[in-house]
């Protein structure tokens, strides 16, 4: 950990951390051996594998398009974090056979982009704002330091390393170079990684002009559009869809696209962390608040319109109309994830765990093998064939590939979300059955997690440092829970949550237990009555998750359910339903439809028949054929 | 009346009601002392006069667009009905001036548009699907004979009449012929028009072929596709859009482009109505049915999606979403005036009011100034930004302008709407102060309208007949009106409502008057339990008129209010609001957002506070400012 950062904790890395629960772990094996291999397949037969052959030539068909590179790396990357904790020869093998065409593809000057290559060469740089070769590099960045990580092997690293340079040599503030940023963020980040494996200065140098001279005067993306032969003044009002608007430190909400703008907004936790940048780190801060209170959805999806796949204004979430792409969520998770270790806060933790444990993984289905690039909060199975709404069938693949690859490299990477550590002692941000090794020092501490979660609350840590010593362990109460007790070595102990964490501070022996037990009643979830979709509904929601109704259990019309305020909400350990599940249910009214003959509107008050419902865990929709769904329920 | 015809009733015509009401005439006199003007100038200004010149040359700038001489016609056509009632040489000279551009623009073998006579002469007749050469037709032909009608002058009826023959020379089933029909229906409508206004068979039988040959293989669209060396199957799916995916004898289901969609079944209601085909009318009565029962907001609008235009499916009725096309809801009332009059059942009359006094109307600003095209149900002044909605403030004008020469050619006829006439006698489907004169075989009967009609519920009518006479009198009982009482010349008279209407049939001596009360409460209306975005929402209203809520009036958070069951809805007359309007105001309820702080979720109750609600005429939303606004309130 680098002396200057402003980070308090670091993630105990992947490889320290073994989940074997019910929850995250089968998820994980699916990823690994059903994902990957689908993935792969698709990237293959879509030819974005052989595109870095170089061998496209104007005329032929399918020319490679702008973001496929970045369609392989987030491959590359998901099988490197999976290769790290379940090494496969096979699959080694297949990474390491692209990164060989990816390495042949490089240009004499480090440059690596296969469109700009062999499509528009002539357009190199041309158009940062709209064209994703930045974004491009970033992923592959990532890809090359996961990849080395997990393997040991530098090749690929060193390939990205010499991009980096040529990205270097090309961009920055010195006489000569282009005062450009991408249109598509995601490169700042990759930096920030490319700097922590490399211990380069220039890389965290490169993040750092691209965060700062973003939005900055006169504006690139205006320059540039006019130096196109474009009337670079028109778009001038639509910047903030790149979130270049503004320079990032006097941004204060959370704009445009809204996948862009979580990737921008980890780059800069990213860059304030590293450089000690507390301006930067103020910005980040405010605009997290605009997220997390103003801008979310309850499922921990961003993102509220498809028309520009965009963040839109305070308070505004439509259930069926929205958009929080997974990929946007998956981003959320990056910033969360940034800003925990920074400051330390569950306010952090807990969206990221709103994020993982719903609107991410409502992305892929629970075979693996199809996705969304949606997640609606309601739906209708019709509605898509009259509006430009995305089909509310889970899809095996995509022509705008983004997500799938990236739930594959969140799923394989999750075991890295779980802890982290400090000066003085580990953190348990996640809850979930399995192991952990933290070196602490010279001490190395082992950590046995045996739970339930998320299905029930309780947790039994058994702590084993390989000597007697003292250090803190950190335990998250997450925001969901309202009461808690605690345990050690089987006596209760007094402690209050400070900033979403009880502090166990003590000396430790080997064999040392710690029970924390966290309640989780069903709860009824109001949005703040300014978010119009959702006034006079509630959602149900259960620790971490997040449920809905669905047609498949509830019948149609799903939205004339009223669920009374005293209605009491039982649940119900299903372990065979949707790969083992806790449902919820409750006695509730609708309307009887049968007395309203061929009226399609009435003066008279409808009369109310009994129905009981049954929820399920949001990110399980979807995996039961076509039919309505709803998050917020009508409150009677 | 021709014999063979299947109208049970004919309308008394614009020329013979004087409405001197205070709802309605003020419109009217807008609509001619503002709205007419200013959409001349709008289609001077935008070259839609001038293109009649067929001056345009390849090369020059603003193109005449395929649509352009509907927005004259239609100007042409208002025009004409606001002089048949109110003579104005200014105006006629206007006109008079319009038509001899458009006489000079005929050819040779009498086509007669702009768009394929200047820019695509090669493209005549080559895209009936997408081009709207037919419909532009019909819009002319409707306009001259509505302009014979009011002037007595022939030219523009004789241009049209060569037209006509010349669309009749070039389509039809004979050997030789095309054995097309319009994309944009329209035309069938107006040739029957054209039809009764001049005796001429072959003008009924064109619009016969219009309405016979739609759906039917091989596909007229399919081949013409193909002609132009186009996939032709490949749009096979999208048939619907333009009704034409079956044969119209076989569609039971409203489907596609509203507009086109209600102008076609007014078309195939006047086809049936003058050929007596009752399979034809059975088809009429389908989809009039799954319209009115299924797919019709309660505004009287329809075409539930911005995309197509269209209509979706059963009991989707977004609200802030909707379409709702001022063109489709006026459409709307043509087709159900044209049901009216063949079956004379209040059925029809009940949609025909909704639409006129609420979803049409609104279409256009108490200023007479400024438009609507879409008519949601529900507001967000910043939704729009993020979507691909209009602005929710009216606006001076459309490029795709069809929307304002449609309530000016609504509004100048309003008149029509009022009074029809059977072989027995008089049928009074609107209330609206004023005086008619009806033709009774070889008698002429006075009629003296005296109301406050839709404000107050109570009706006085004088009859005079130049001479005593025996006929019957039919007055419509609304579908919203649960009582209602009758008296003859003061009597108390016990009556019955059937098929929507009460028939006094006796011995009329001039004086004799009838007093009708209809019990005009505001009542709470509910949606169909299928119509998923009402569930748990009322409609206030009151008489034909629906309300809604406007922040003007209740602040921001409207989708907050909750009205309780037993609110007391009071009324109150607002003689200087909005042009003299009743309003509605109850007590109601709203989540105290101070306790929000700055959460945006909570499993808190939140704490209600009370609030009052005030409600105004739907129609006369979006004259106060930008601001939110709500027809369906949730209930408490």
């Amino acid at each position: 950990m680098p002396h200057e950062s402003l980070r308090k904790l670091v993630p105990v890395p992947l490889t320290h951390v073994k989940l074997n629960d019910a929850f995250w772990a089968p998820r994980i094996q699916t990823n690994r051996n059903v994902t990957l291999p689908i993935e792969y397949e698709q990237c293959r037969k879509t030819g974005r594998i052989d595109a870095w052959k170089l061998d496209w030539k104007p005329g032929d068909p399918n020319p490679p398009h702008v973001f496929w590179d970045s369609d392989v790396a987030k491959w590359i990357e998901a099988a490197a974090y999976s290769l790290a904790a379940f090494p496969d020869a096979e699959l080694e093998a297949s990474v390491d056979g692209v990164i060989d065409m990816i390495a042949a593809a490089q240009q004499d000057d480090g440059y690596l982009n296969v469109h700009f290559t062999v499509v528009e060469p002539e357009k190199r740089w041309a158009n940062l704002r709209d064209q994703h070769e930045l974004y491009c590099a970033g992923h592959l960045m990532e890809a090359a330091v996961a990849y080395h990580d997990a393997t040991g092997k530098r090749a690929f690293l060193d390939v990205m390393c010499r991009y980096a340079d040529c990205i270097d040599a090309t961009f920055g503030s010195a006489e000569g170079k282009k005062r450009g940023y991408p249109g598509h963020e995601e490169i700042e980040l990759a930096l920030v990684k490319l700097y922590r494996a490399t211990g380069k200065q220039q890389y965290l140098d490169l993040a750092t002009f691209f965060v700062n001279e973003r939005g900055q005067e006169p504006h690139y993306f205006v320059e540039e559009a006019t130096a196109r032969g474009e009337d670079g003044e028109a778009r001038r009002g639509s910047l903030d869809y790149h979130q270049a608007h503004l320079p990032v430190r006097e941004q204060t909400t959370a704009e445009g696209h809204s996948v862009r703008a979580c990737y921008l907004y980890a780059g800069m936790a990213d860059v304030a962390a590293e450089t000690g940048d507390e301006k930067l780190l103020k910005a980040c801060k405010r605009i997290w608040r605009n997220i997390a209170e103003r801008r979310m959805y309850i499922h921990g999806g961003v993102g509220s319109s498809r028309f520009g796949e965009r963040f839109t204004f305070d308070y505004d979430l439509p259930n069926e109309g929205a958009y929080a792409e997974t990929c946007a969520a998956i981003a959320l998770v990056f910033f969360a994830h940034r800003m925990l270790q920074i400051e330390a806060h569950g306010r952090y933790a807990d969206v990221m765990e709103r994020a993982l444990y719903n609107g991410t993984i409502s992305g892929i289905s629970l075979d693996g093998a199809h996705f969304f690039y949606d997640n609606y909060l309601a739906s209708h199975p019709l509605r898509h064939r009259f509006s430009n709404q995305k089909s509310p069938e889970r899809q095996e693949w995509f022509g705008c590939a983004c997500c799938p690859p990236n739930i594959a490299r969140l799923l394989s990477s999750l075991p890295e979300y779980v802890y982290s550590q400090s000066a003085d002692g580990v953190w348990v941000h996640l809850y979930a059955n399995g192991q952990a090794a933290v070196n602490l020092g010279d001490m190395t501490l082992q950590i046995d997690q045996k739970t339930k979660y998320p299905w029930k609350g309780k947790v039994r840590l058994t702590l084993t440092p390989d000597q007697p010593a003292t250090f803190s362990l950190a335990l998250r109460i997450p925001g969901w829970c309202r009461s808690f007790r605690i345990k050690v070595n089987g006596e209760k102990t007094a402690v209050r949550s400070e900033k979403g964490y009880v502090q166990l501070r003590r000396h430790w022996s080997p064999g040392d237990t710690v029970q924390l037990s966290l309640d989780m009643p069903v709860e009824r979830i109001e949005a703040h009555p300014s978010v119009r979709h959702d006034c006079g509904r509630i959602a149900l929601q259960r620790g971490p998750i997040v449920y809905c109704l669905e047609e498949a259990d509830n019948g149609a019309g799903l939205n004339d359910i009223a669920l009374p305020r005293d209605a009491r909400l039982k649940t119900h350990v299903e372990p065979e339903l949707l790969g083992g599940v806790v449902t919820i249910s409750a006695k509730a009214r609708r309307r009887r439809s049968e007395g309203w003959q061929n009226r399609l509107y009435s003066a008279d008050a409808s009369e109310l028949v009994k129905t009981r419902i049954k929820a399920i865990p949001y990110a399980a929709w979807a995996n039961r054929g076509p039919g309505e769904m709803i998050v917020w329920i009508r409150q009677a």
